[in-house]
């Protein structure tokens, strides 16, 4: 039985904050996209999203945090955050932000 | 040695469009997301992405496909798509739309 929560750890960097999330018991149902409370950051920074847990619900942590100077996913293959949306000038997508 | 690309296929259904992607030889670096070409789709609808593939592909092909009706992300263990964002009053971020 899935007991559908979410916990969120938050690292203040210079250009972005971290946002580590951790799926109790690694099972979530769809309900958990209502209920979860992401936590607040500083949109005129970045943010980087790490976690192991669904495709949705990083689609609804990054459409969440959509405001924010530029959204990232944690690669852990690769070691950095993948830019996938920039409102910052000379950001791109695709671009790797070292992390961790 | 990764070919880098990324081929779509579209299905048109009713309410939404189910877009299917495949990454050639199932490896794919960061870059492809400056050079792939999402498919047009009718924004009055929903769009649902279905494919195995890294969570930045997923989000930058749901950050582009944000403007239309709704998005979701197909997820294969609940047979259906995840809404991730929407405009479509009535139907809620958290919502599965049956699919396949």
């Amino acid at each position: 039985m899935a007991t559908n929560m979410i916990t969120f750890k938050t690292i203040k960097k210079d250009t972005y904050t971290l946002i580590e999330f951790e799926i109790q018991d690694n099972v979530c149902t769809p309900d958990v996209l209502t209920i979860m409370i992401p936590p607040e950051v500083d949109a005129t920074k970045g943010v980087i999203l790490s976690g192991r847990g669904p495709v949705w619900l990083y689609g609804c942590l990054l459409h969440h945090y959509h405001p924010t100077a530029w959204v990232a996913t944690f690669d852990p293959r690769i070691g950095g955050g993948v830019v996938v949306a920039s409102h910052t000038k000379g950001l791109q997508i695709g671009e790797v932000i070292r992390a961790k």
